[in-house]
């Protein structure tokens, strides 16, 4: 198949210089400040958002290289797969962070829960809209149990290092 | 900022083959069946992922062309800023769905809710996590009142044409 190339509309700005000790997900990020920077050109764009409490953030893991298929997630002790986790080195490495919209500023969205690296590249941004985007679930797999740690896990380094196999 | 090349690593099968009269959300595709097939390069990653009965897909809009900053949305009679849309003519075309998962077999995941054409490039998958992307929702912009309208809602062509211009 034939690649997609997708060029950065804005960047992340967040507390977080590095990887090692950062939230690993919003629910660990509580109320952490952060700045959505848009492009002034795509300023127009972001008419209407500052209805919605809460937007889906869509980046790029711009620190991840490489992926393996099997990794041990932050929650767990245990080898899953890949596509069970949300681990940031993927075969594509998207990221994808639901926050708190709290004012828009012209081109600036500032956001709150925000878990990801300051300078974080972003692709784009959707309003999140519950009855899309909140179903009834009813399983959340080998995460049962480990949420509770959610809050107080820290990232580590273990998803930076460049990875010569991509099994 | 320099582009990213993303590579997608399966495809979506689903009933629609064409925009016009499709679901415009999962809500609208009610219990629409879909196969998500993942190339079997990356068949290990889908380990574990049978455990979630929701999953996140993020793929490619292959049919989108350009995109307009400010549009009229499905649900909507008034023009809007593009981010504060899930239109799929886009910056960077990517799409978002969480729909049920029913059933894993090797590399094809069975799928319920879906809402994508037929054929459609897919570049990653999640575990859907109420903890991680749940949030406790207050407002929903412009599309308070119109929600109602979404399981009836069915697509038509607008976002398709090519766009000479993007503002």
């Amino acid at each position: 198949m034939s690649g997609i190339t997708l060029t950065p509309i804005g960047l992340i700005r967040t507390p977080y210089q590095k990887t090692e000790g950062m939230p690993i997900q919003p629910a660990g990020a509580a109320q952490t400040p952060g700045q959505v920077i848009v492009d002034a050109a795509f300023e127009e764009g972001l008419d209407d958002l500052d209805g919605f409490s809460h937007i889906i953030l869509l980046y790029q893991f711009h620190h991840a290289n490489g992926y393996d298929l099997k990794v041990t997630p932050f929650l767990d002790t245990q080898r899953r797969g890949l596509f069970a986790t949300r681990a940031p080195r993927r075969p594509n490495p998207i990221g994808l962070s639901v926050v708190a919209l709290t004012r828009r500023e012209g081109n600036v969205l500032h956001v709150a829960g925000i878990d990801v690296l300051d300078g974080t590249p972003l692709l784009d941004i959707k309003p999140f809209v519950p009855a899309f985007d909140a179903p009834a679930v009813t399983a959340v797999g080998w995460m049962a149990g480990q949420l509770d740690r959610t809050a107080s896990t820290r990232a580590d380094t273990r998803f930076q290092q460049p990875s010569g196999h991509k099994d």
